[in-house]
């Protein structure tokens, strides 16, 4: 049946179409959406807008419906709208009239706007902890084989002696640097827009600080036409901060696609995470890496796709918005899922122990010879030019299969302790358990 | 002529090919190619690599160059590549045999990635002015025209209330938020990737810390490995430090086009500042926000452009990296100018005083008159309800055009100096002067 | 719980990572897997593959699955990994070992391919549909409100007259030229890639072009090496061809919700499809249009993502291909929605017929004063001066409110029956008739 | 000097910044300027509005300043803000107020829409010979390397024997298909915008199907309106067509940056065109690969950045399309760069004869033997199993080094002669010729 066929359901479809992916993904907004409103509620009290008993029955209604959604029962009904709609429609329920106080001074926009703020905000720390797992595994791993070398190669030629110690620790160092960019669109979520209403704020005298306060936010965001400009940005943002670490990701399992390659043999990939074929014994797809490298890619367009969206827009909030719920709330998952995923197969995949022993590789140590005679007195170019001579008539040994190298960060002082220090300090610059403790208290759970 | 015309100079143009835009983009590197090398000689003489003779020798020619620079005299020959091997040459011809020496325990790769960095640091400082600068009239202008009143639009509807006090605002403290995308970027870009070589590192006995000591650097990129996979990723970085303040801007911009429409008359723009037609005496038209939006959004694409020559690339360097200099280096000046044109413009923008006289916006104020029944103790639906049916019956009298939001960042409590005191604090975290000084010391200009 | 938590289920979680979507994203290619497994069959059966009592049970067992996905009854099974193994699942049950013959000669890679591709062909058609219906709505309304005029705007200023004749049919002809982009995917779409295996083709003696006949292909992707990287390619191409359309449809979204701003007035949108709020009368959020506009953005970001995940892969197929079925397949509905709803209120939606009477649009009639002269031998620059004088000096009467304008493609001159043609001969370059019927006796339905 | 400082000068800057890199790229388009000029001053002349005499007078300056163009004479002078401006004040010096009558009936918007899809469609024309040059040299060696082996890959793989043959003939395809995007962008290219002023028509009776016909246009772009939405989006299709062609060579220079990597060694690229090191002798870095890589990614991108400037902007012209011609004139000498340097090394690059001697790809033709048997009758399922059976208990010989493939596309049947006329039937459906002598006429040079 087309759309346009007599009979067809044209107001349901409208309906459907201006809903969108709500209904569904709304689900996920459902237990924040509670603990705005509790602060929200406590808010209105303290102002003298809500009296005790209204207050006391609004604040039991939702806790209750928090604990609906803790046991995975909360669920939206048919012919409701949105997970806003639905938790009124539970609080009227339960204490009738009142039920409908929770929404003065507060509009759809700000509600809205800070249920994606708390939402992206514990989705973050969530983010973290298996950023924090990848890295303690990529940091083991170093350890466990630095002494392994492997060729390092520049335009994908031989270039240099490496390890699996460099490799494997360099991905710990860059996850580190991306914690840099997932921590300030944190910074940005972690503000207050409760109050700013459809963008202009209101004539009731709302306590905004205290709103503050109340769910952990380091501070405000003041201006009530900014805190609507936010919209859009701000889920930019940390879109962007997921897309830093999805960067790091996606090269890594470029790695390891190329050395699970017949042709580098550098690693071997479980067969229980690989695809094969029964007729080609050596073929092991690593079937994983390649949906984490595409989903990499894919979380590295969205920043893109939100500024699509919201470019050449003039300030004021546009149903446009809705839109990004739909890029947003998925990318958390999609990125934790790839970095678990990671984590999993990483720790189990083989490393090869004698890679250099092949003579494709001959030459990879000459180099060293060079530096050798340099820190020996003999200028770079003279070294550089008697080696060079050396393998290009065949006179070439390569005498040590060991590397000397002692500065900092090189296969011979990798520096683990102090790339982890970096970490470790980065992840400290979180306030999570202020944060979780707040939301502890609104909820009565302390 | 065409390219496979007997004659043709192919060997040129292949040269042309692998060059690119080197040449003249490279330019805006010289200064801090020279830098990077005062401190890699300082070090290597520390290390015994270069001898006193030796290393006095280099300094002074290096400070030459680097005066060279300064005086705009400094010029890539005719038939050199780049600019460090200009400057190499500069150093042979006036050091003879030791010019060569500063390329000792250095490769191209962490040398140019040391000079992107130098230079995005200081082009980074240099955006902050800007960026301050029109900060500080943004707050400026919101206190001197805070009374002002507009209508505020949701959906492009009239909604409720709005001043330019708010408006100006919103993008001073929008300006203020994003410093932390650029810090993050400016936190990655200060790390020191010298010693990294080729991406593999040096058995030369290098001492990393003393560079990174010397260059005023926060500290090193440890992983010599992940030092090389800094490239692009760092360019990628700081153009969404860059985007986030075009982000800004733009919407800032078609929000002036907005308002300089006849049709809303908000604002009048400077005669000199548009372009209009005689024969329209009312046209003028906003074309320098106009140029500044499409600006800011070519910037905000950067990132994405980056991100396609990066992603699925395997570890170890490739020579795609070139092509980022194109993306990365102008990206500075497009997005200063567009910030001192607004800054221009915007400090003679008349706003207009009486917008909301015209009885298109005449019930705006409606919300307020809920609102101060609600205050009173009335229910909102009831509220809501009695004065949607005064409107409807034409019995609606807007009684007050005054506006008493006295909450935090609304109209009557704009909480310009939190605002201005965010901006500052984040301003502070930079360590400018450290690093300023560290160059300053290289270049013993103290 | 935690993914990582002791008890999880790694392997059913590893299980649903590889398999993403497919499970619920494979149900969409159910009745094109049948048709080309129809096809398939026949050739096998031709070249002496599968004899004659096989044929017939699989021909027969293939039209009953036909059936079911027809009747809405196909689904995949629990433990089922996608729609292909669900269809061999179901020949097997009725067919035994015949049922696993339908795989002879051919690959999951090039029947993925050939899925993607009847759908797409099919999908394509669909969308012409709804351009088709749209523009034939365009073109009426064109015709019945070619006389109401509103201003037309450079810089978002007043300029000149326009028309709703004209700014209706502008857009139809934009769709016009957007079929082109459409066009040029399809002719990539409709081409044979069955036979090329997993990307090197087969010993087995195929008849390619017994199977392109078969289809309805207009030809084939001949190199079999080729027809994998067409994955990919293909889905790309196609998304820009509906971002076309899309980019067409978001300006003219963009343009319903400033001409619904109460500071333009020019169009009013039925209430039906606006929301509102009943304190602000005049209040109507253009929400469908807003979302249209933002889901066109989102059309026109997909190729960029295709891209990205595409992009420095080498060539063979890569699991990373898997990713490209999420973004490619729901893309149809998305812009279908759109031009439904567009086409649904646009058919409503009621122009203001006396625009020009607001005084503020008083000047817009002088460049006609101008052009009047010059008609009569006076030079333009003279011309220009002396009613630009007038206006200056308030002289200036706007004497005529009538447009004069005869040229093809102008206010008086809409040239509607040429841009339908030009519309109509685009259609006619595609042979769906064929197409279609093709399938039509695959299935015996002729 | 800030530019905020004391004495700078802020006219000069304001100027610089609305005319942007006008002055450098409009040179580019002085050619087509007169052209289009010429074509217009004769309508002109036909309608009545200038004289014989006028029209001699200017036709033949026209010309001259055609002639300048031609021998590299034309120069905006200092002070001259655009090609435009230059071109009037060269006919004014020439045929006094008479130069001035050339811009009866045309606009700025017009003219510069025009001068863009001149430029383009000779420029696309252009693109095209660099496209048939390689594709020529694709199939070229597709033939005299067609016997040559090499593994087939999937996931990276090593999964079935390939050929150079296949290998070069697949991108020789792939080519050809690209032409469909190029040339539905060519299609809208081509089409009319004279006489569409600013986007609102002129009452000037003028005849814009004379215009069409004398510029050889296919068509008239009818809407006055529509004409100038083309602006932005005929540059965007336009990119995405040349976009197409880059997707094509940036991944054949990924397969070639892989082949000729160590441990595949399927390539050897001739020493002249890559870079390397006589201490590693058989680095042989393939840097112009990697650029035309990183060129054809950032051809990828172009049209993303053309869409982010156009999106939400609502209908008329803005000056933010001023942005799109530094996207948009240099993209094609980027991409004709390119092809012409693939072309210029793919020339010379050897094929390595005997690369599946290698004992690493051993099993590689087993998929053959299943196949051997599946045609003498054996079940396809129980041939694979007894193969593979055969691989895991080490008695598998590979028998015959021989391939079989006989289907359409496959190594034994590569179907040059059909991929050679479907590129040359795509090319024929350009009108080359008809476009080309049209100018000509115009110039009088028939």
């Amino acid at each position: 049946m087309k759309l346009w066929d007599k009979g067809y359901d044209i107001d349901g479809f409208t309906e459907s179409f201006t809903i969108g992916k709500d209904r569904e993904l709304d689900v996920m907004l459902a237990g924040v959406d509670v603990i705005g409103s509790l602060a929200h509620l406590k808010m209105l009290h303290a102002v003298g807008l809500v009296n005790e008993e209204e207050y006391k029955s609004l604040q039991r209604a939702l806790v209750d419906v928090h604990g609906m959604v803790e046991r995975g029962e909360f669920v939206i009904e048919e012919g409701i709208e949105d997970v806003h709609s639905q938790i009124e429609l539970l609080l009227v329920r339960k204490c009738g009239d009142a039920g409908k106080k929770i929404h003065t001074g507060r509009s759809r926009n700000d509600q809205v706007l800070l249920d994606l703020k708390l939402f992206a905000r514990e989705a973050i720390f969530e983010t973290l902890e298996y950023v924090e797992r990848l890295f303690g595994l990529l940091i083991r791993r170093a350890e466990e084989d630095k002494d392994v070398l492997i060729p390092g190669y520049t335009h994908l030629q031989v270039a240099m002696p490496s390890s699996f110690g460099l490799w494997f620790s360099a991905y710990a160092e860059s996850l580190a640097d991306d914690l840099l960019a997932l921590k300030a669109a944190y910074d940005m979520v972690n503000t207050n827009p409760l109050g700013s209403g459809a963008g202009y704020g209101s004539s009731i005298a709302l306590n905004r600080q205290m709103t503050t306060d109340l769910l952990g936010f380091a501070g405000l965001a003041y201006n009530v036409v900014y805190a609507q400009m936010q919209r859009g940005k701000m889920e930019k943002n940390v879109l962007f901060g997921l897309a830093a670490v999805a960067t790091t990701l996606g090269r890594l399992a470029a790695d390891v696609c190329l050395f699970a390659c017949g042709n580098f043999g550098f690693v071997l990939l479980p067969d229980k995470y690989t695809t094969g074929s029964s007729i080609m014994p050596h073929k092991k797809n690593p079937d994983i890496f390649e949906l984490i490298r595409a989903k990499c890619n894919h979380l590295q367009s969205l920043p893109m796709q939100m500024a699509m969206i919201c470019t050449n827009l003039t300030s004021g909030y546009f149903r446009d918005m809705q839109l990004t719920k739909e890029l947003f709330l998925p990318a958390f998952r999609e990125l934790n899922d790839s970095l678990f995923m990671a984590h999993l197969v990483l720790q189990e995949m083989e490393v090869k122990q004698d890679v250099l022993r092949d003579p494709r590789y001959a030459y990879i140590f000459s180099v060293e010879d060079v530096n050798e005679r340099v820190m020996a007195g003999i200028p770079f170019r003279e070294a550089y030019r008697d080696i060079g001579m050396q393998i290009q008539e065949g006179r070439y040994r390569d005498r040590h299969r060991e590397i000397h190298h002692t500065h900092e960060g090189s296969m011979g002082n990798l520096c683990l302790a102090e790339i982890r220090d970096k970490f470790e300090q980065r992840v400290a610059a979180w306030d999570i358990a202020t944060v979780r403790e707040a939301v502890k208290d609104l909820l009565g759970n302390r």
